[in-house]
Parts: C-alpha cells; sequence; structure tokens
C-alpha cells in the first residue's frame, strides 16, 4: 500500500458593500468593485426577485441602462429573468432551472457574472445556479431585505429544500460581491422589515451584547425604520457574521464548526410546519424565544436578562410565538420536537445547540430536555400568545 | 458607502492510496484512514457502477462485509445503489437523484460518507450528490479504470453534461478519500485499459520527459498489462496530476489557472460527435494526436519527436484518428472545430490551448489556426486511418 497526502488550499476575498442607490449616476461603488478593464466584456445575466421587481418597477431599465453605459466591460444578456422568491419557491429546481437554461442558451463562460436581485432564498437559488454552472461562474449578490443584509446574503451558502429538509441541497460558494443597498429597504413589507431584525438579535444575545443594548435602546426607532439606526445595526450585525465566518477556522463547516444558528432549530421546522405562512425573519425570532428561555430555565440567563430580551424584540415588533408551535405528530408528540433531529442531520456529527451565556456571550449543548421545553412552550403561549406572525 | 472585504481560507487534505483487495481481510488501508474512533456510526452509502458490479458479481456482498465486521464505526445504509456508468449516463441527473433520494429517505447528515466504485463518469455523477446533500458530504472514491485511478478519480472536481455542453453542470468538491485497488484493472475491457494510458500520455508530453521515456520503454509490456509496470505508471501520473493541482496556485480555477488538459479540446468534442462511441480516454489519445501534430506544424516538436510520440501511442494501442472528425455542421464547417469555443466557454475569459514544447515542457497559445489544423487532420487520416477506436 503507498499513499500520496494531497494537501491545497483556496484562498476566497470579496467585497460586502454598504450604498443607497447602486445604480444611479454618481454612485462609484460598482465601478470601484471592478476597476481593472477587461480584455473583452464580461457577459452579465441578471435576475430580480418577483417580489421586488414589482414593488420596483424601473428597477430592470436601470440595470439594462447601467449595463449599456459600461458596453467595454459587460455585456448584458437579456431577458432580465424576474423569479419567484420567497421560502416556498425554492423547494424545488425550477427557478434555478430557468438561470441554468438561460446560461446553457446563451453561452455564459466561467468568467460570467450571475447577478441576482432579492431576498435571501432568491439569492439561495441564484447562487446555487452560480456555483454548478462551469462548476462556478461569477455571484454578485444584492440582497434587499434586512435579513438578507445583514445574514443570508452575505455569506458563503447557499441552496434548495428538497424532500421536505430545509436547505438539503445546496453547496459552499462565496460570491464575488456583494452589494448591500440600503434603498429596497424603505420599500419591505412590515413583517420582513422586523423579522430581518431577528438575525441582529441573534449574534447580539450570543457573541456583543453592546449590539444588544443599542437593539435594545434603539427599538422603538428601528420600528419605525429610522435610517441611520437601522443602517447601523445592519452593518455591525453583517460585520460580526462574517468575522464569525472567517475566524471560525471552518468556514464550510467541514467538521464541527458552528455556523451562527442561535435560535434555529425551531425556525427551520416552524417554517415548514405552517407551511411558509411564518417567514424565515419571524421563524427566527420565535425560535430565539424559544431557545432563550430554555437557556434561562437551564440557569444561563436569570429572569432579568431574559425578560429584557423578550422585551426588545417584542418592541421591534417580532413574534414571540407562533400557534404552530402545538401541533403535534402522529405519536401525538410535539411536531415541532423533530426539528432537533432534522437540524443535526444537517449539520452532521452530535447535536451541538448553541444557547446564550449571559447576554454575549455562549455556550453549546448537546441535548433539549424535552420536560423544560414543554415548560418554556407553556410559558411563552401563557405570556405571549398575542404576539404571533 | 462603506466596505468590508471577507478574507477566508479554506484547507482540504485527502489521502490516494494505491492498494490491491481493499475489501479483502488482512488489508490495512481502510482501517489505517479511519483510525480514529467515532462517537457514534457514521452512515455509509454506496453505489457501484453496473458495470463494474457486472464483472465483480461478489463485490456487493465483500463490501456488506467489510462494513458489517466494523459496526462501531460504520452503518451501511441498504439498498447498494447500481447506477449507470460511462458518459451517455451523465448526461442528465438521473443518476444523481437515485443517490439524493435514498440519501433523502435515509436521513444521512452531513458527517455520513458515500462510497462511489467506479469509473470516471459514475465518480463524476456521484460527487456532484455528494457535493450537494446538506451542502456537502463525505466522499470516499474507488476509481475502477486507468483513468480515473490516475486522472479523473483523482482530482477535485465532478459533474454531469446538461444543455448538450460537457461537465455543463458541476462543483469543486475534493473527496475524503481515494482508494485506487488496482485489482480492478484486471478485468477492464481493452478500450478502457488502453484508453487510461492516453491520461498519462497527456501529462508526460508537457510535463514529465522521464514518464514519457518509460512508457515508449514500456509500450509493450503496459499493452499486456504487465501489473508492475502498469502500476508504476498510474502511480507516476497520479502523482503528476496531484501535483499540478496543489501547486497550481488555483485549484479551483478561479482565475485562468490551466488544469491539466492537453489535447481535451477536440476531446470533449470528440465524445460528443460519436455520440460516445469513442470513450473519454480514446477521445483524449485522439485529441493528443491532433495537438501534437499541430505542435509540430508550428514548430513545437521535430518531426522525430513527433513521430516518436505517435508511435508510443499506437504501441500501447491507442487511437490516433477517428471518422467523425471528417463530420461537418450545417455551414460546412467541420463540426470537430466547434469544441474550440465550447472549450473557452467553460474555463472562461480567453482561450488558452496547452501544446508540448519538446518532450515534457509546455507552451499556451491563444488560437488554433485553421489552415494548419486541417493540415494535421489530412496527415493524420492518410497516416494512420486504420488506428480508429
Amino acid at each position: 500500500m503507498n499513499v500520496i497526502r494531497q494537501k491545497i488550499k483556496v484562498a476566497y476575498e470579496y467585497p460586502v458593500y454598504f450604498t443607497r442607490g447602486l445604480f444611479t449616476d454618481g454612485n462609484p461603488t460598482f465601478d470601484t468593485c471592478f476597476k481593472s478593464a477587461a480584455a473583452e466584456p464580461h457577459k452579465v445575466m441578471v435576475c430580480i426577485d418577483q417580489g421586488v421587481a414589482r414593488v420596483w418597477p424601473g428597477l430592470a431599465r436601470d440595470i439594462e441602462m447601467f449595463f449599456a453605459a459600461r458596453p467595454s466591460r459587460f455585456e448584458l444578456i437579456l431577458p432580465i429573468l424576474r423569479l419567484a422568491g420567497g421560502e416556498a419557491a425554492k423547494k424545488d429546481w425550477r427557478q434555478v432551472n430557468k438561470i441554468l437554461e438561460l446560461a446553457a442558451e446563451r453561452q455564459v463562460c466561467r468568467h460570467s457574472f450571475l447577478l441576482a436581485v432579492g431576498g435571501g432564498s432568491l439569492l439561495d437559488m441564484a447562487g446555487l445556479a452560480a456555483s454548478l454552472i462551469h462548476r462556478g461562474l461569477r455571484l454578485l449578490r444584492m440582497p434587499t431585505t434586512v435579513l438578507a443584509q445583514c445574514d443570508g446574503g452575505i455569506g458563503v451558502k447557499n441552496g434548495i429544500d428538497r424532500y421536505g429538509a430545509k436547505n438539503f441541497l445546496g453547496t459552499f460558494a462565496p460570491p464575488t460581491a456583494v452589494f448591500n443597498d440600503f434603498d429596497f429597504l424603505a420599500t419591505l413589507p412590515t413583517a420582513y422589515w422586523c423579522g430581518g431584525l431577528a438575525e441582529a438579535f441573534k449574534v447580539a444575545l450570543i457573541k456583543d451584547a453592546e449590539l444588544f443594548e443599542s437593539l435594545l435602546a434603539g427599538a422603538d426607532r428601528l420600528r419605525r425604520r429610522e435610517p441611520k439606526t437601522a443602517a447601523a445595526v445592519i452593518e455591525k450585525t453583517a460585520r460580526l457574521h462574517l468575522d464569525h465566518i472567517r475566524d471560525g477556522g471552518d468556514p464550510f463547516e467541514f467538521g464541527s464548526a458552528r455556523p451562527l444558528d442561535f435560535g434555529h432549530w425551531a425556525a427551520h421546522k416552524l417554517e415548514t410546519l405552517s407551511g411558509y405562512r411564518v417567514g424565515h425573519g419571524q421563524a427566527v425570532a420565535v425560535g430565539i424565544a424559544i431557545d432563550t428561555c430554555y437557556a434561562s430555565r437551564q440557569g444561563l440567563l436569570d429572569a432579568d436578562q431574559r425578560d429584557r430580551i423578550l422585551k426588545a424584540m417584542r418592541q421591534v415588533g417580532l413574534p414571540l410565538w407562533a400557534p404552530e408551535l402545538r401541533q403535534t405528530d402522529e405519536s401525538g408528540d410535539l411536531a415541532i420536537l423533530a426539528g432537533i433531529e432534522e437540524f443535526r442531520q444537517h449539520l452532521g456529527g452530535r447535536l451541538a445547540i448553541t444557547l446564550p451565556k449571559g447576554i454575549g456571550d455562549r455556550i453549546e449543548v448537546h441535548e433539549i430536555k424535552r420536560a423544560a421545553l414543554h415548560d418554556v412552550l407553556d410559558f411563552l403561549e401563557a405570556s405571549y400568545a398575542e404576539c404571533t406572525p
């Protein structure tokens, strides 16, 4: 028996920009990002979340004019695709296939770009398509929701839901660049606006007490969408998220590195149980409420800390309870409990749930005690039954 | 405009073993690879190339017994899948989906394994499935052809052919381990045996004059499948291939790093033009013959070097011509010529074709001169029309 041990290292670097009006005259962001001249124009495919296209009817035209003004560097591929967004749209390959088909038909190459404009689900589908075409063309993400701008749209993952399992199929594939354009946030429906703030609470509670204090202090301004407060929270949350991926030592989660998934075991299951009535951000809020109360019962938070957390979340408009938490399965167990095993399967290996330890720090636990969890649900329902999505 | 520049590094390490009788008692290879104990058994899915399963009817049973003897570390998922192999099998998602469905049904986790036993196409499909499930479970490759053992089965790529384009969809995803078991080579059909040697010529001609001399000196022994000579050539070719991936500075080919693809622009197109009558290895041999003669016409090889190359390839049983090279498209051009643009699209950016410069060194050219190529085809047809696959 002979053996060759192959070792390879792959380095990724991508900028995450925070701007307003990316495609308007005088905004230097895009040209700053692509300042070196290309030998020949890069093909650019574009897909826009239908929900975004409806609220921003001039967007496609703006994008066409933007690239038409840069003919030596970019060749826009038409048509601009309008794809369904939202969690329900990523339950099969259909939207992804539309991108694959256009790429094949218009003969893009591995150095071509896919610009994806939309919420987290649209970006997940576009990211998967981009990572598969010629084994990976260049993805430009333009997240249009609070959630995507501070969390899902800036990281290294993509995916679609198949066989009833959240993100069952996907890849780790960093983008070439991310453009967070705050202008899009002005038109977000309330549920999306508030929902995105759940990810800010998530990272604050387990990593950054100062961010939590600013969420608490700014709760009313955040709820009212005061732009400066919101921009500061999004940028801070994004930075914490990016730092976590970079410094965790295992950005593609080969081993047992933990992504920032506090509150997510229940969130993923709640999304499914509700038939996607409850959006991801709102589901994360409910998941955080559950795990916060559970942490408190385990002595990791005192009652005052727990109540300050729930109060702040409530104040920005986040839900803390959903009636779907009472659904039972065939055996009479609470259906939400199956989320624990599904969560373990997705990450692999031993179950590991992140819980806050005080505000701003965290520990991992390897089981969820069922009796304690039942008590937590009773408490939340009794206290916050009206705080539903 | 603010910006955060995200930098991440991902390190991969995997062993490539060379052995015989991996699943037989007393072979320590597998246990050496997985010597650390697991907290709980890892699930293992297995898929076997139908062609291999036919010639090795006891293989599935051997694998079952092998894992049954290691219950604390592995839990074999049944059934063992028997999937169609060969290039034609990877032209859609069907075989890949069989793996995805079993993974979903049997609830594998990201730390579970997929063991794939077969030729390059089977490994490509299994690798794609493994890289997508939960964003990547652990792939064990067991290549069963000369070609896969020294080239396709040891690298970092996978893929399927879609929309008429070779490997249009795929990912870069290194395996967890590769087990090259020489026993499988004994039962290879002649075309596969010889075809695999084309990849040895490929790497020898552009990287290693010494390997070329040993191919020339050992041509008759290689044709007769003399085990020691074959094993040495396979191991040497594999090592050169792995070194190229590791040392090229861009293992996932984001920029313009060149994979080892001398002779491949024509090879990929010839496979398609022939409706896969011509296998990958044989197509590569014809592609090498074309680019060798072309390099000679461009003054990069002298006529003596060219003739020694063609002679050695012929002597091991490789084809140097295929009648499909004369097919024309609607406009009356040679259909093979479209392979040049398809090749450029897949790698992205500017066309770059690797040619030998003397034996054992190489240069890149950025165009193929049509008149010279026509002369080359005339020469090959006139001299080697009988050397067809």
